[in-house]
C-alpha cells in the first residue's frame, strides 16, 4: 500500500484516479492532499483529478510511460538492485567531463544502448559523464530542456529502470554521472502545473515565458518541488552531481536565494548518503557569488560553466564575430580567460549593451568548466556545425590542447574526441501539430535575422533532423578521426599524470602572446604550453630555463633545442622545463 | 554658455527648444546628444525634441516651474550662497531621525515655511531631518513617491532655491538632512522617459508597473541616471544622506547590484566632499545582505528601516491583526525584534504565504532604524490614523520609550512627538481628471476588500484630504499634547546622555517578558527598561543588583525600592543598576 500525495492548494477537492476509479483524497495542512490505498502498487497507472475536472498527471510523476499527457505510473525506488555499494566519485577538481545526449549518443538512443559505449569513454580518460536533461518532455525526441514531468526519466530513453541501469553501469566502470536539470522554466506542452498551484509567476519573464515562482506567495512549495527533485536524482538514481541549466533565468529576491537553499540541502544529503555530491551551474551572469562559499556571502554552488573561455577560444580560432561572438575575437581575451575565467568582469559588452560581470575576487579555477564545444554552442547554430566543420585538424588539436591544459575542469561534447562529422542540430518531436509548426517557424524566423533563408534551416520537427544528429561511431576508424581521438587521449593522459595541470590555480599561470604574430605561451609551474596559430613557422620566445622536455606535440617538426623553439604553422606543444 | 546634454539612444535627431527656436543637437558616443549655446543661461526654459515630435522636458531637468508637462529650466548650482562651509553631520549611530512631509509640515507647505519650525526639532533633540520625496510629481500636492523629474525639487514646495535654503538652514542649526529618493518606479503622469531610452523593462513587474531597467540592454545609462541623481542631491543640495524607497522593488540580477554600485559611488563622493554621507534603505526583504559591507559580500548600504520592529510593536500595542499585522501580535515577537531586528529570519510568514528572511549573521543594531510610526504605516490606513488615534496616552508613552531605548536608530514622524490629532491621509492632486478618478477609485477598491464602504474612504484627489493632513501646531499648547511632547523630549535627552542606549549592540541586550501577565523588561548593560502593558498594577521580577536609580518614569506611582519594582497599570520606567 502506497501513500500518494499531491500539493494542490487552490483545489476544493482532489481525487486519485486509479483502475478506472476516482477515490477522494484527504486534505492535509498547507494545501497538500493524500490517500493510502492498496490499489497503489508499483507499476500501476494513476492520475489526479482537481475539482472534478479532467484527470492530470502527477506533478511529481516518477514515470510517464505514455508521454506528458498520459497517466503517471508508480515506481518503487527501493526495488532496483544496485551494484555500486562502494562507489564514491572522483573529485570535480580531477574531472574530465563528457556531455552527451542520450538520444543521439547511439543509434537506438536509449539509456541501455549508451551502456555499450561506456568503455570508449573510460578508454578516453573521461571521469564524469554528463547527461543532457532526461526528464519527460513532449514527444519522443528533443534536447530535453522542455521537460514538464521533472521527476520522470523519459519514456523514449527507457524510463526509470533504464536510467538506473545506465548510472549503475557507469559506476561499475568508475565513471561518475552528472544530470542536467532545468529549474528555470517548464516546456510548452504537457505543463499542467499551473492547475495544481502557483509554480510560475508573471512578475518575472524569462526567454521562455513566465518565470518559476521562487519568491512569491506559495513559493516555499515550489522550492521544495525543485529541491526534492534534486534530492531524488541524487538519492534514488545515484547521480553524483547535477548541472543546473541557465540559472540566470532564476529570478529570486528572497533573503535565501534558491541556489543557496539547494546547495545547503545537497550538502546535507551528502552527509546522509556518505557519497560526494556536487552542483554545477550554467550561468551567464559572470557573477562570482554563484560559486562562492555561503560563508563568504555566495550561493555555495561547486562550479559553473565558463562561457567566456569558450567564446574567446571559439572566436579566436574561427574568426566568427556574429551574435555573442561580437564581444570576442582577440588573443588578449583568450589570455585573460585563461588567467581570470571571466573576460567580462565589469567591462562594457557590446552584445549586452551594458557593463557585465565582476572580478573573481580570489576564486580558484576549479570553480569553472572549460570547453571548446557544448550542445548549445553547436546546436544553436543554424546548421548545428561542430568545431570540426569550422576549423581544420590543426586548429582542432590546438583547441583541445588549450582546453586540456587550461586551469579549468575540462569538458568534451559527445563525438568531439574524434572530430565527429555529424551535426548536432536543434530537433524536437512535438506531437501537437500546431506547436510543432510554431517551433519550426520560430526557428526559421530566429535565423532569418542572421540572413538565413527559410529552406536553409533544418526543420526541428523533421525526424530526419534528429537522425542526422546521431553520432556515427564508424568514423572512429577513419582519418582524421583516428588521429584526433589519439590526440585527445594523449592530452587527457598528460593532464592526469601532470599534477600542475589540475592544480586549479590562477596564480600559477603566466600567459604571453603576440596578437599580430598569432602565438601564445601559457606556463603553469614548470610546464609551458606553446601555440603557433599562424600558418607559417615561428620561433617562440621562451625565457627562464634553458632545457626543456617535450611532453606532447601536435606536429613532428616541433623542435625544442634551446630558449627559442621553432614551431611549424598551426601547431601546439607542451614542454616541461628541466 | 551652458552645454546641455541628453541621452536618447534611439533618436535619429534631437533638437533643443529654447526661446522658441529649435537648435539641432550633436550626436555623441553611446546615444548622447549635446549642444552649447549662449541662449542656455540659468533661468531659461528649454525642452528637447526627439525626431521632430512634441517637445519634452529634460529627463535630468533641474527645475520644472510649470509642472511635469512643462519646459525645464536651467539652474546654476554654483550660484547659491551656502553658509555651511564647516558642516559635518553627526554619525547615524547617534542619530534621532524625524521624518516630515514638506507639504503638511506647515500650513503653507513650503521649504521656506519648514525653516520656521526647525527650532522646534532642535529643542526636541532631533539630529537628522528626513524629507519625504521632493522630486517633481504631477500636480501641486502628493506624497511624492510618484515623481517623474527626479532631479527637480517640486515647484509647489519652492523649487531648487527653496530646497537649498532649507538644507542650509538645517545645517546652520546643527541638523543633518536626509532626502527620500525613489529609484524603483516612476509616477503615472509626466513620465516621458520611455521616449528617451530604455529606462524601464517589461521583464520584471513592480506593484506600480514595469520595473526600472537595472540589468537589461542600455541599463548602464539608467544606473548612471540614478547614481548621478544621488550624487546631485548630496553634492549640489548638500544633503547628508539618502533614504532609498522600497529597494525590494529593484530587481537586478547583474553581478554588481545597483545598490552596491550606488554605495561605492557615494563612498567615493564622501572622500571628494570631505563630508560624511550615508545611505538608508527601505527594505522588506529581511535580507542582511543589503546592509552588510561589500567586503563581506553585501551591498554596503549603511542602514535600513526595520519594519518587523514596527509591526511587532504596533500589533502588540493595538491588538490589530489585519493586513501585514496578521504576522504579528505577540510579546515574544516584540522581544525578538528588540534582540534581532528581524522577527522573520527564515520562518513562515502567513501574510506572504512563504518563508521569509534570514538571520542577521552578526550585524549591529545601528544598521536598523526603529520607529512606532512612519508616513506609510499611518497613511496606508483608510483614515490615516496616527498611533495617537489608536492607543491611549499611556501606550503612546510606552511605545515612544521602547523606540528611544531600543538598540536601533530611533525615528519619529512629524507630529508624533506631541501625539498630533491630525491624520496623515493618502492625498494626490493629479490635474488629469482621468488619472485622478482612477486614483480615487483605486483607493476605494483597495479598502473595499477590508470591508470599508466607498464613502468612508477620504478621496485622495480632494484638496480637503490634503489640508486635513497638515499639522496643527497649536495643539502643542494643549494636553495631552504638551505632556507627550515633554515625554519625547525627556526620552531623547535620556538617550543622548546615556551611552549604553546608543551603543548599537545586540549582544548587550537581555529581554524577559510574560505574554499572559503582559510585562517586559529589557536590560542594556546597567540600564533596565521596565514595561507593564497590563491595566492593573504588577510587581516585575528584577534580578541582579539590589539598588536602582530611577531615570525616567511614565507614572508618578512607579516605585523602585528593592528587587521587585511595583509598576502601575500601563506604565514604563527606565532605571540604572547601581
Amino acid at each position: 500500500m502506497t501513500k500518494l500525495r499531491v500539493w494542490a492548494p487552490n483545489a476544493a477537492q482532489v481525487a486519485l484516479e486509479i483502475h478506472n476509479q476516482r477515490l477522494p483524497m484527504h486534505a492535509e495542512p498547507k494545501g497538500w492532499w493524500s490517500i493510502s490505498t492498496h490499489l497503489a502498487v508499483p507499476g500501476t497507472d494513476y492520475a489526479f483529478v482537481l475539482d472534478d475536472r479532467k484527470s492530470l498527471p502527477d506533478p511529481r510523476s516518477p514515470w510517464q510511460p505514455h508521454g506528458v499527457h498520459g497517466p503517471s505510473r508508480i515506481v518503487d525506488h527501493d526495488s532496483f538492485a544496485w551494484s555500486d555499494g562502494q562507489w564514491n566519485p572522483p573529485p570535480l577538481s580531477s574531472a574530465v567531463v563528457y556531455e552527451l545526449h542520450v538520444g543521439t549518443f547511439t543509434q537506438s538512443g536509449t539509456f541501455e544502448a549508451a551502456i555499450e559505449r561506456l568503455q570508449h569513454l573510460k578508454d578516453l580518460g573521461v571521469t564524469h559523464v554528463e547527461l543532457m536533461p532526461v526528464a519527460e518532455f513532449s514527444g519522443d525526441r528533443g534536447w530535453g530542456y522542455d521537460g514538464v514531468d521533472i521527476y520522470a526519466p523519459h519514456h523514449a530513453y527507457g524510463g526509470p529502470e533504464g536510467l538506473k541501469r545506465l548510472v549503475d553501469a557507469c559506476h561499475a566502470r568508475g565513471l561518475a554521472v552528472i544530470l542536467d536539470v532545468v529549474y528555470n522554466h517548464f516546456g510548452p506542452a504537457g505543463n499542467y502545473l499551473a492547475q495544481f498551484g502557483p509554480y510560475q509567476t508573471s512578475h518575472y519573464q524569462t526567454p521562455w515565458g513566465d518565470a518559476l515562482n521562487f519568491d512569491g506567495p506559495g513559493s516555499d512549495e515550489v522550492r521544495r518541488f525543485l529541491c526534492d527533485n534534486a534530492v531524488m536524482w541524487l538519492r534514488d538514481y545515484h547521480f553524483d552531481a547535477l548541472r543546473l541549466d541557465a540559472i540566470h533565468a532564476i529570478v529570486d529576491t528572497s533573503a535565501i536565494h534558491f541556489l543557496e537553499q539547494l546547495a545547503v540541502e545537497v550538502a546535507a544529503l551528502e552527509g546522509r548518503l556518505g557519497r560526494h555530491l556536487a552542483l554545477i551551474a550554467e550561468s551567464n551572469l559572470n557573477d562570482p557569488r554563484i560559486v562562492r562559499s555561503i560563508q563568504a556571502g555566495g550561493y555555495g554552488i561547486d562550479a559553473q560553466w565558463s562561457d567566456d573561455f569558450h567564446h574567446a577560444l571559439h572566436a579566436w580560432l574561427t574568426g566568427e564575430q556574429s551574435g555573442y561572438y561580437e564581444d570576442f575575437g582577440s588573443l588578449a581575451q583568450l589570455a585573460k580567460a585563461l588567467c581570470n575565467a571571466f573576460v567580462y568582469d565589469g567591462g562594457y559588452s557590446r552584445y549586452r549593451n551594458r557593463r557585465h560581470g565582476r572580478p573573481l575576487g580570489g576564486l580558484g579555477a576549479h570553480r569553472f568548466l572549460g570547453y571548446l564545444q557544448t550542445h548549445d554552442q553547436i546546436g544553436n547554430r543554424a546548421s548545428g556545425e561542430r568545431s570540426s566543420m569550422l576549423m581544420n585538424v590543426n586548429y582542432l588539436k590546438i583547441g583541445a590542447a588549450l582546453v586540456m591544459t587550461a586551469p579549468f575542469i575540462p569538458m568534451l561534447f559527445e563525438g568531439e574526441e574524434w572530430g565527429a562529422s555529424t551535426p548536432f542540430l536543434y530537433f524536437s518531436g512535438h506531437p501537437d501539430p500546431e506547436l510543432g509548426q510554431a517551433v519550426s517557424e520560430g526557428r526559421k524566423r530566429e535565423f532569418a535575422s542572421f540572413g538565413w533563408k527559410p529552406d536553409e534551416i533544418p526543420d526541428p520537427q523533421a525526424s530526419e533532423t534528429f537522425v542526422r544528429s546521431k553520432l556515427d561511431w564508424s568514423e572512429i576508424g577513419r582519418e582524421p578521426h583516428t588521429e584526433l581521438l589519439q590526440w585527445h587521449r594523449g592530452l587527457i593522459r598528460l593532464r592526469k599524470r601532470t599534477p600542475e595541470l589540475a592544480d586549479g590555480r590562477f596564480d600559477g599561470i603566466h600567459v604571453t602572446f603576440d596578437e599580430q604574430a598569432r602565438w601564445l605561451t601559457m606556463s603553469r609551474g614548470p610546464l609551458i604550453v606553446m601555440v603557433n596559430f599562424a600558418q607559417q613557422q615561428q620561433t617562440l620566445p621562451l625565457t627562464g630555463a634553458e632545457n626543456y622536455k617535450l611532453l606532447l606535440a601536435s606536429h613532428p617538426d616541433i623542435a625544442i633545442d634551446g630558449p627559442s623553439p621553432r614551431m611549424p604553422g598551426e601547431s601546439v606543444a607542451v614542454v616541461r622545463t628541466l
